[in-house]
């Protein structure tokens, strides 16, 4: 690799793996570390989960988001990668750069936010860190437990095994655009601006066994399809009509002079915090009902297949399913 | 308080305290937080130890201090507070800041920086993140475990207890003026830059089970006094001359036009990230046995009082101990 490089001209994935080459080996600690974005560490019978998510203003902070919202969003993201792995949260701590012109009206609607995330998914805002920057920036960590025998991580993911998300997808890239070009779409704009992570839902199916892998939709329901496909070597095929879309999204045919379309925000944009689930194909009914109960639909959308190409199917015509999506350092 | 205040105003410690009002009452689940700059999550027969410590550009990466040395201080000063409670760090995560612009060599050296410190300190860095940022900022996280018997806290010295310190006081404060002032003294500049945790120092006085109180000096002696005053409901009185200082201190009178002076270096500056300790008084031989085995002395610089004062005394003249020390957002 040129070290001339710039981190915009390699992207946020690439840049975390070239970091990752420098820190330890860390299998000789029988930790699983970076590349399954929460790090595991084996304590008895549980793995403690680690997981870490910064945003800052200038990318992770749009026009409209209150600082309430962005209080809740540091947390959000962050239970999000405990929930992907089925873990309970047992705590949460953040640290601020904020400007030495910040208000403390301001700071006090962040915290409340924070606080607010974390009792709806029953865990605490435990400590934190505040410093000051030219900037807004936030840094959460989240950490939580699990036992080690019902840990869901990237790996895993068999052929033949069913694919299926929680709930719709492409509801929160809905509500970005709604909120770019004044469309009166609530309903998504919350989704965007404050989303649930799946932490329940997650700890609930870890718990049945049946879960071969599993990941958060952060980045997009086709990155997270690559990423799954890369750790577990295998693919996927997907009925691109079976994804549970929001309904609301006949409107984006209003947004004029928008190159957007339905695949680019089911699949490229992200920010639903979703779970993409692999489940062995006779426990997903069993799966189904579990979420129902929950409140929550599992969807069932393809299937993984020991060919490694990732596919979707739409009114019979195949397309590819790229390796994009939402990434900083390249907007 | 008037909300209209900016975080300027009021300083990093207020500004803590501001916002724990607004999140968990988190003594319902014995958890012990904000306030210790490291929180306690109980775990079985184990406490486990989380801290976060957030650097920006504009105020903790001096002029002179290259990449690798900035990795190194970010997981150096959060290891510090695993130290301070006496635990042994399991993990370290560090989330990066950094500008689009920046290169993949300054990564490079940032990485092998933090895994330098952290694999001196017997533990990895086991997860991360990177963003887009205006500014460099790192921050850190830290998660040890330590034996719920063993815990060392803020609160728990009483009046008669030593107060000891490990190694000597000031040497960082000297390092940031010789840096400023061009003076070579390369021992006290490389302190201030690459600190040194007391993580072993720290763990094996908890197993001694004879430390009252403990913290580590990151904003100065005389912050880390009143910290555990506060905490504890005790006064100190202390001998200044007793403090073990770094031999370079004369140098300072070569600083033309400096208004700073012995007691600032010693008292309010802070970066040492040595350890002060209280000790039951008949335990503290054997405290400086266990250490000065360890190759690190450990000096007793006064005792805790009944009588809520903070005292020195030098050359039988009695000082008053201020409550003022290196704070963000006031400098």
């Amino acid at each position: 690799v040129d070290e001339r490089l710039k981190a915009s001209q390699i992207g946020e994935r690439a840049l975390v793996r070239y970091i990752s080459k420098f820190v330890n080996k860390i299998d000789n600690l029988r930790t699983i570390g970076i590349g399954d974005d929460c790090a595991a560490v084996p304590v008895d019978d549980d793995y403690l989960l680690i997981t870490t998510d910064m945003i800052t203003a200038k990318t992770h902070i749009p026009t409209g988001m209150t600082p309430y919202q962005t209080g809740w969003h540091i947390v959000a993201i962050n239970l999000s990668d405990i929930a992907a792995k089925g873990g309970k949260p047992i705590g949460i701590v953040v640290s601020l750069g904020l400007k030495s012109n910040t208000e403390l009206k301001f700071v006090k609607a962040l915290a409340q936010g924070m606080q607010k995330c974390a009792s709806t998914y029953g865990t605490s805002i435990i400590g934190g860190d505040t410093k000051q920057s030219s900037d807004l920036t936030l840094s959460g960590t989240a950490i939580g437990l699990v036992p080690k025998s019902e840990i869901m991580l990237r790996r895993g993911a068999q052929p033949g095994d069913t694919v299926a998300v929680t709930s719709e997808i492409g509801t929160a890239a809905l509500g970005y655009y709604a909120l770019k070009h004044r469309l009166n779409l609530k309903r998504c704009i919350k989704k965007f601006l404050q989303p649930l992570p799946r932490v329940y839902e997650g700890r609930a199916l870890a718990q049945t066994r049946c879960v071969t892998s599993a990941i958060d939709i952060s980045d997009g329901l086709a990155a997270s399809i690559h990423q799954i496909g890369m750790e577990s070597k295998v693919g996927f095929q997907i009925d691109f009509a079976s994804i549970p879309k929001p309904f609301e999204l006949e409107y984006i045919k209003k947004i004029k002079k928008s190159a957007t379309n339905v695949r680019d925000i089911v699949l490229y944009f992200g920010g639903d915090y979703e779970l993409l689930v692999t489940i062995k194909k006779n426990r997903f009914r069993k799966c189904y009902h579990l979420l129902k109960h929950m409140g929550v639909s599992l969807t069932a959308i393809g299937s993984v297949t020991k060919h490694k190409r990732f596919i979707a199917f739409e009114n019979n015509t195949e397309f590819d399913i790229e390796n994009k999506g939402y990434e900083h350092f390249k907007h």
